[in-house]
């Protein structure tokens, strides 16, 4: 019985799929502080023209050029496998399929747009790109895409994550990064923040301020963001297209589709090309799984609202909590975001994506459970679309119905091992708000509800 | 172009090939203290059956058992790279491949005789399994496979590591292992140890002691061993056997192979298959890749000698420093092993082998260029293989030699990370000895020279 399918590389994807061209509706655009719609020029000190094109395409494909084929070769396609072994250990009918986005060399999906960001920025001149990362994941991730186009990268790391997990900021300079830990003396925001609090451990708010604070100023310099926007989606949505081939390639389709969601970033990436075939007519369930303790989806609005903590991005039509909503300090820190993807908030507001939050406990016996059948040690956020997967399953072991369920595995968890450790000693618990928490997060919504 | 070359899980190998069919010469038989040969009882009270023979055996191919071809399908085939920007980075006109076989779940190609171990053990009625692990990949890999054959694993740590890679053991524990920091209370040995030195940090020679001090007072619980051993390096090749097919698909043949060697468990893997080639009148040579500060082919003598440092293990004729050298603590401790395969060692003996040493430093200036041009980090033992590999590439840029190089890179890196920071802080350095020390660490040979 065959476990893994392998696409071989000219079998690779050559576009992206851009899901504005089978919205029902054109997307919402980013409005300005006044509450005006922005236009392209309002990025271009930071991004360039290319990635702000695609930010705001409506092509359904966009070809993606030789140079990022053949960075993204170096580890992709990646492998599909059935979890026959999970299957066994929850003694379900339901067939489960794991897209295996950990053998990324930066150990997540996140390098599949940090390839493409880095490419458009060496072609467009910029010799520097400075970012912010928490837990790591997306700093690693454009460390190694600028070692291989030839940017030198500048990241910000929250503080706290730079003591707490070091061995991802060795990762980092092992790939030829800087790492600074945030708040730093090096920008204004920093020195701002140093000021009131000299031992100040940091935050993704404060880290992104930096990141592009430096970009703005330095003509030389670009950001790179992780997640959220347009044009990050797109770079994802070669993980649904490798995989609908190989389901194919074995006369599968799945029933429904599992991925977690922070900033949406991996969600959409494999869940929009499905979402084509959706548009289409045909019938299949597209679920982002989030932690009860960041509910974005399931739990708040549909508003405009900045992305960052502080203010400074446009606004954007979304799903949010509450830009100043602050989750508590949960182990999978890719899905602490206040916000969500404004394509995938938009979809999921007319009812074309459903959503699902899981309590953190559940989440890592999901995990321990996963390690144990298939080997492989998921990422904290990667447990989270696991557990999903798991309740369906074994909703299948009790009506029996053989169901077809694909999930990503956005990451693997080698360098997150404290949390597992935690789990262990049982210091690890469930969070959940009352109504009234939720209500008052989003009282301070800029432009109101 | 393409960068990668996978089998599919039909073509995986279904027989291991044994190098003792090939020989020249038969095996050196192990003998006791007594300096008299031992038969196959005297490894019965802690290995089971099946794996004596394989330990014995003189059949050249050995077939894999279902169920042990099934739990190497979670993770095997692994790719094979064709190493292109590491070519270019070099300038080499060499073709540079590299076996993958950092993809296992475990993070090297330790769980290849791990699941092979586990499955003939749980055959034989045995419930537990004991082992000692160093750094920690060994252990790591028993865990996984104990999990996969419902068998317990108690890991007998070195508490100097326990401590410092707290991350290996969080792995072990989330495969479902136990993990003890050694020396324990739990054991005569441990006891003995602890009461001549109540801080002791413990050592490999302590934690096998008491690995098998615990397996021979268990009817139900069996020793396990990662390296070194007959059927451990049978087991291992899966990866010669895959490399070759795989290099045949693209009309390919190395001209040399690397692999690091510190028991030889690895570089048997890959380069026994080859050697069959060799055998047989084919020109290929084979290269066991050392670090100068353990030099056991490059500067040991050939004799017989014990395989743990006190002296409890039968006698086997190796390429030896003398079972109570004491090599630094350098980075790759997989490679910090007094002796070697007898195998390899007679092969080595006999001119049909190959061995360099290489200092560490170059061995990490190789990691870091690796990482930075192909992606992955590799495990400080891989390096030596790469480093090797690289020398052998940079003559051909100077001869202009096209010669195929393909090496093995046993393992990744990331719960290595901190010897990369000490890399970069420039707190490593390189370790020779003077002969008079390497004569001195041999004058306590059991049987004399």
């Amino acid at each position: 019985m065959t476990n893994k399918i392998f696409l071989s590389e000219s079998e690779a994807p050559t576009h992206w799929y851009n899901v504005v061209a089978d919205m029902p509706n054109p997307p919402t655009p980013p409005l300005g502080p006044d509450g005006q719609p922005i236009g392209p020029d309002a990025l271009a000190a930071i991004f360039p023209e290319a990635l702000i094109e695609q930010e705001m395409s409506a092509e359904r494909w966009i070809p993606i050029p030789e140079a990022v084929q053949e960075a993204l070769r170096i580890w992709r396609p990646t492998p599909l496998i059935r979890a026959r072994r999970l299957e066994q250990a929850l003694g379900t009918p339901a067939r489960i399929y794991y897209k295996n986005e950990s053998v990324s060399p930066a150990g997540s999906h996140k390098l599949n747009t940090a390839v493409a960001q880095a490419y458009y920025n060496q072609q467009a001149g910029i010799r520097r790109l400075a970012t912010e990362t928490g837990a790591g994941q997306w700093g690693c991730s454009l460390a190694l895409a600028g070692q291989l186009f030839g940017i030198e990268v500048r990241v910000y790391m929250v503080k706290v994550s730079y003591h707490q997990k070091p061995y991802r900021r060795s990762l980092m300079q092992t790939w030829g990064a800087e790492v600074f830990a945030s708040p730093t003396e090096m920008t204004a925001s920093g020195r701002k923040l140093l000021a009131l609090d000299p031992d100040s451990p940091g935050s993704l708010g404060a880290a992104i301020s930096e990141a592009v604070e430096e970009a703005a100023g330095r003509a030389d310099t670009n950001y790179a963001l992780g997640s959220v926007l347009n044009h990050v989606l797109l770079h994802q949505t070669v993980i649904g297209l490798e995989a609908k081939k190989q389901l194919e390639m074995i006369g599968e389709y799945p029933d429904v589709v599992y991925a977690p969601c922070g900033g949406g970033s991996n969600f959409g990436g494999i869940a929009f090309p499905f979402f084509a075939d959706k548009a289409a007519g045909r019938e299949i369930e597209l679920v982002a799984v989030e932690p009860t303790s960041c509910p974005t989806l399931t739990r708040g609005i549909y508003a405009y609202d900045f992305g960052d903590a502080i203010g400074l991005t446009p606004l954007t039509k979304m799903y949010t909590l509450g830009h100043d909503f602050m989750p508590p300090g949960i182990h999978a820190g890719g899905l602490r975001y206040h916000g969500d993807s404004a394509l995938v908030s938009q979809l999921y507001h007319e009812g074309l994506l459903s959503a699902v939050a899981i309590p953190q406990l559940e989440t890592f016996e999901a995990g321990v459970l996963f390690a144990r059948s298939e080997g492989i040690v998921p990422a904290p956020e990667s447990t989270h679309a696991i557990a999903a997967a798991i309740r369906e399953a074994r909703r299948c072991t009790e009506s029996g119905e053989a169901k077809s369920l694909l999930l990503n595995l956005s990451g693997h968890g080698y360098f997150d091992m404290a949390s597992y450790d935690a789990y262990f000693a049982g210091q690890l618990q469930n969070y959940d708000y009352p109504e009234a928490a939720i209500q008052a997060a989003l009282s301070h919504l800029p432009l109101g509800r």
